[in-house]
């Protein structure tokens, strides 16, 4: 068994590097990484210090042009401002369900596509990817949802010939479990990097900051990155 | 409405393409061709030249780092050679199924990902890819059934949160009911280019050319590249 993990540097697919490593070895996983040109390039570092933690080969690769003509805040070359509230609240004013200003157009499914594409190649029987509940929440990421993770890995295992599955372990988990996961099997969470502004510190106050603090929170422990 | 297609170049999406443009007019089209390391990347010139035929802003992207590991034959690094026998010999050597030595690991997720990504910015409201079913029989190209592009349908649709629609107008005809429509159309099949070898002439023996030779014959027409 091979499998090619999705690394962004962040909590929860460097969680999901960890589960993979713990169930099948180091010597069986590979990691890609995606710049996709976000503000926070800095993440790419951090999956570059996870993937060495782990003794993981990762392969990084530039995929920016394809969002050249796109606007979303997250782009370096977006003239909009990175929204500073919480999911919940950006949900709110969408009357419930809509994209966030922070979703990348069809983001996941490139990365995910990419990620079938380089697990062919490399002979990996699975890829695996840490969406998670949360994300998916009212489709503030479309590309998150139970429903995107299941056609998209139907399309991979058809598009593949059959080689290839997709496994996505927190589908039905929030961030606080996949913490609650990460604390026991001791992730070296000061290595990761999840603010999207790629500042010095984090924020503590975009979507995914907030988010972030309020999982290690609900776990009564705290982000080592906040220290 | 608006449409975003993927352009190869070759005879499929260059027929898929003059479609769209009587359909929509080509003020409502734009057309994505995507460089992934293709030994014959002149079909890249091609896409170009058609593009240009029908008014159609053109967007060219290069993905050919994601194929870096691969050494399927298609690609400019492989140290593997193309087979030039017809693809249903070389479906009778698979045991009548099985993915042929030109199939680009699922190269075709990847480009209709980017083009997903790339509608999505644009404001398009469909994509169309001109998979067919010659391509798809015996899974030769699995990245071209219409299990795949039905699944892939469901995950653009679902991961750019209902924004997109993949349309593919070929999925239940051969490359002859192409051709057939196309000539009506007075598609330019002179400036396309199909041959998997990208020399100056057609070589006429690749999987493609003699599917396209075929295709020409059942239509009592003559390719006008091999004239």
């Amino acid at each position: 068994m091979k499998i090619t993990v999705l690394l962004s540097g962040g909590l929860d697919s460097s969680t999901c590097l960890a589960l993979v490593v713990s169930k099948y070895g180091s010597e069986n996983v590979e990691a890609l990484s995606i710049h996709y040109g976000q503000k926070h390039d800095r993440e790419v570092r951090s999956a570059q210090a996870v993937a060495d933690y782990y003794g993981v080969k990762l392969t990084i690769l530039d995929l920016s042009p394809v969002f050249a003509g796109s606007n979303c805040s997250l782009l370096n070359h977006s003239s909009e401002e990175i929204e500073h509230r919480s999911y919940a609240e950006q949900l709110k004013d969408l009357g419930g369900t809509g994209t966030v200003n922070t979703y990348v157009p069809f983001r996941n499914g490139l990365m995910l596509s990419a990620a079938a594409a380089v697990a062919q190649s490399n002979g990996s029987d699975e890829i695996w990817y840490g969406a998670h509940k949360d994300d998916a929440a009212g489709r503030a990421y479309p590309d998150c949802t139970p429903e995107f993770v299941d056609y998209m890995g139907k399309a991979i295992y058809e598009g593949t010939g059959h080689e290839i599955k997709l496994v996505a372990p927190f589908i039905n988990s929030n961030k606080a479990d996949i913490v609650r996961q990460g604390l026991a099997m001791k992730v070296p969470y000061e290595l990761t990097w999840s603010c999207y502004e790629g500042g010095e510190k984090p924020c503590g106050t975009c979507g995914t900051c907030i988010d972030r603090f309020n999982a290690f929170k609900l776990n009564n422990a705290i982000d080592p990155l906040m220290k």
